[in-house]
């Protein structure tokens, strides 16, 4: 069923058992795929360890409390070393992706009583790039999503349909702008710099608290750089000095280009050097 | 993996084939399960046809159009009699699910290239309500959902939870109101009555524009009701004479309550009534 590519991960857990990713299947009654029901979460391993691991654990669970779904993540946690065992990534840089459905019911809208969640989980070997080399172009366009999307969940058809207008766009990522201001990216938080000050949109329901996006603020702390928990308007891009993404698998990435124009230096911008030495520090230091 | 309860259809078509319920799986890695990146369409089977059919194959197809994914419906179209006939339904009332996803690929957000869709569908067997007889009480909530709700998409965790909202409470719907406006609920459409004028809420990017809606506004033609396409203040609401809901499988369904207040008759309301039976009468007439 399942082409053969090396972009597949090895090994796919599914509910207790490890198995090859061609053969990791679920029902189509499950909700996952009837009706986008479910909570995901990816971590990054490097140096042997989970980066954050209990700010993304956390995360999950919350998540999944928020939408009423009831799992177990220890049963996630107690299994991750036999899959990275079995895909052959004991200590290597990889990232791991976690997902939970509601799980397999006939199909209704409300949430059905006595059925067990659908858990998944699998790794996949990841060389991170070098973050002071990447510059990403980026577009901007109307934030159509839904008014939670501080919920991971896996109703993404808004975050997918924006990122593929970036790829059209030969684009990394798409900004998205809600009533004039901008909230974040399809799947990355974004930031400013202007005089020095550090600008972000607001943690709350319009955006994903990204867990790099905490570690971006707390390193801004630590350098004692002035953040204001402020969105920009799409209108005053131009106006700023520098502006990144962050993201588990982006890290911190500075935007060169926003819409077509060369609007910062195609290196990092000072501010954005100093975060991304410092992330790199905090993230490759054991 | 599935529980044995009748609820479940007995067949799926699945692909080109036609499986027991149990036995039909899709990979984990199917787009619809990661991304919610699938549309869906379900129609009503009375008298031995489906009741405007064209019009939900053309929405399915302009649903797929919108967010890019290329299918070919008629292998549902051309499959139909061979499910309703393994499902034990041809010529039975019944209703048909179809669903097509992006199709299986690794996990990247962007559309994959030279994948082909996963097309699903199910028919099962339905005992269509009195619907002179049935009066649903609903609630009013935030519609927190996306803004392409004209996209019949199965990202539908807004709605899942929207429609839980409403079961929590024993009532049959969620009444979602954006920006003070009563929109749509979370899977039927909303029409309201005053002095003899009906009102629904336009078509547009802020709700599904339901086939049976479609049908009602057909039949105000015909009854010479005047229509206003005009969104309703949930503040509003007391001020109705009658109010009812559409859908393929609620049909016209008169509203008694909102909120926990019984604003409305637990008889049908005269508008209503005309209504009902002029759809009863379209629906069942050959």
């Amino acid at each position: 069923m399942i082409p053969n590519t090396s972009a597949y991960p090895a090994k796919v857990f599914i509910n207790g058992k490890i198995l090859d990713a061609g053969d990791a299947t679920i029902s189509v009654f499950d909700r996952g795929f009837i009706f986008g029901d479910g909570i995901y979460e990816v971590m990054a391993q490097v140096n042997d360890r989970f980066f954050y691991r209990k700010a993304h654990i956390d995360r999950l669970k919350w998540c999944l409390q928020q939408v009423g779904i009831r799992a177990d993540i220890g049963m996630f946690e107690s299994n991750i070393p036999a899959l990275l065992e079995a895909s052959g990534l004991i200590a290597k840089d990889s990232m791991l992706y976690m997902q939970v459905s509601r799980g397999t019911a006939p199909r209704q809208h409300s949430f059905p009583h006595g059925i067990s969640p659908t858990m998944m989980m699998y790794a996949w070997p990841k060389n991170f790039p070098d973050i002071e080399q990447t510059h990403a172009s980026v577009l901007t366009m109307e934030d159509f999503r839904w008014s939670r999307c501080d919920i991971k969940s896996t109703s993404l058809l808004g975050n997918v349909m924006a990122n593929e207008m970036a790829m059209q766009n030969d684009a990394y990522e798409t900004l998205l702008v809600r009533n004039g201001i901008i909230t974040e990216a399809s799947h990355c938080n974004v930031f400013f710099v202007k005089n020095e000050i550090v600008y972000t949109h607001p943690a709350g329901p319009l955006i994903l608290d990204g867990i790099t996006r905490q570690v971006v603020l707390e390193l801004c702390e630590q350098l004692k750089l002035e953040v204001r928990h402020e969105g920009i308007a799409a209108a005053d891009i131009q106006n700023m000095d520098e502006a990144f993404l962050t993201g588990t698998g982006s890290q911190v990435m500075a935007i060169k280009k926003v819409d077509g124009n060369s609007l910062f230096e195609s290196q990092s911008g000072p501010v954005t050097l100093r975060l991304q030495k410092a992330f790199l520090e905090k993230k490759y230091s054991s």
